[in-house]
């Protein structure tokens, strides 16, 4: 794979930071990879485990002379991160990011960068409940889809570019307007998620069921939910805050459905029950099919152990 | 391991039935393992792929002779097929289940049952999202928490013994009175699926969002819904509408605590969110720690790749 960018700086050290790292190294994308990260912690973790060709204290310090800047830090971070760093960017350098929202991140990032620089925002859609530095690694990406959401004005080459360096990585790549960027995510990850960390917190509160027994029996479907509910709190505030009006929207189509079936239930309606059930099954197979999961039983998980 | 019935029956061939017969022929617990289903075609499935020593024509000739006999049929037949079997059955037999639901079970079941056998109710808690004669396998109970659900009159030989056998199959056994395992299988696992499949329903019902976006972009969190709603719909339908006071109630809990997160996220408030989200980390740790999941990230699904 040839060299893409010279040198790329990662903004934020956590599980997608380093598993670019991993990834550009591994398919060597870059002459050099710099990486900062907020607190003094991750950086040392980082230098200790060589993530990052060299890690600087500074944020301004570490995009000095970068061809690709990455922000990889919370979605409302991302508006600080950008007004620092403004100044040291390099003339033509672009300017990327890998949040979950997109609206938000280009209203905060946009009005800081200089006419000099090219922002293009993307998103992969990949990741795991794991967070920080050590839990990255190189196959992350690998037949993911990275989204990527150009802004105005345009640079064709700059888009072509981040493009190619997500496909190096393994990602397949699509182009997206940032709204309906959102609305999707909305579906598929941002309004799950919320479900999933409320489904925990009812089973966590219920006074007559015990965390033991919530624990134990969790085999008979709860135990999916906990996955995606143990990821990152802060990363997962931003998210729900940012992309409130998707999000929102979404989760209300969910309870009116919800309540349709409640409503099911509650009159005995087994036929109406049995047709909404039974329309799911496609999508799985849908999913399956696009190699987005796996299709052995409980994914893959270990048989009997673990 | 010493055989424990000398003759089996297993009534309904699907995921459950059939993991139990290749557990109990790899444990030797039984001389002979006799199955009856209700279509010809799955009794044929199971003839070819040698489900069981025997298959019957019908469940009364499945029932003759046999120490133990196991319903392993969707709730709401289980009254129907007690019913059947009743003059059929062995003076001094086990009848037990292996349905989701208890209360129900007990109270369409008991009053079908001749008083020379014994009624010894169960629930393993262990299942995937594949249903039918061929998708069991020995190992699906190792590890996994059987439910032991005893009604009067008591026996405590033939409850021995039906919780020596699941334990020989693998599993931990607990005893529990009905109400309470219909509570704790609410919040596990009733509630569980049904709002993973109206979060599936949801995304497939979008118009603005296509089915293709819904499943490219699925491993966002979304892929970890459908899993669990690609599950049996007869099956889920019954267990919804047998189950409904415990379900309707989690489901009630659950929208008021969905209902004050998506007030919190109209009204910003950071600072409830994140404390929502961080609580629920330590039931993720403790399911790990109980050997009930994997942690490996994604469940350990492949990385990368499917």
């Amino acid at each position: 794979m040839p060299v893409i960018y010279n040198r790329i700086t990662l903004i934020g050290l956590g599980l997608i930071a380093s598993s670019m790292y991993w990834s550009i190294k591994r398919k060597k994308l870059a002459n050099e990879v710099v990486g900062y990260a907020r607190t003094h912690k991750t950086r040392e973790i980082a230098r200790k485990i060589g993530l990052c060709d060299r890690v600087c204290e500074t944020a301004t310090d570490a995009v000095d002379g970068a061809d690709l800047v990455v922000l990889c830090v919370p979605v409302r971070a991302m508006g600080e991160v950008a007004k620092t760093i403004s100044p040291a960017l390099k003339s033509y350098a672009t300017v990327s990011d890998v949040g979950s929202v997109k609206r938000y991140v280009i209203e905060q990032v946009s009005e800081h960068l200089p006419p000099h620089v090219d922002f293009v925002p993307a998103h992969p859609i990949a990741g795991t409940e794991q967070s920080g530095p050590t839990s990255g690694f190189a196959e992350l990406f690998e037949n993911r889809w990275c989204m990527i959401v150009p802004v105005e004005p345009k640079n064709e080459n700059a888009i072509d570019r981040l493009q190619s360096f997500w496909e190096a990585m393994g990602s397949k790549t699509v182009l997206m307007n940032p709204d309906h960027h959102d609305l999707v995510l909305a579906v598929t990850s941002h309004a799950p998620h919320l479900i999933a960390y409320t489904m925990v917190g009812v089973a966590d509160d219920m006074r007559r069921v015990t965390d033991e027994e919530v624990i134990n029996y969790s085999a008979a479907g709860f135990r999916d939910f906990t996955r995606i509910a143990a990821s990152d709190p802060i990363m997962w505030r931003d998210i729900f805050l940012t992309n409130k009006d998707a999000t929102l929207e979404i989760l209300g189509r969910f309870t009116e459905e919800l309540f349709a079936l409640q409503r099911a239930i509650r009159i005995g309606d087994g036929n109406q029950i049995q047709e909404y059930l039974t329309r799911t099954r496609s999508i799985r197979r849908g999913i399956i099919e696009a190699g987005q999961d796996t299709s052995a039983p409980n994914f893959g998980r270990e048989r009997g152990s673990s």
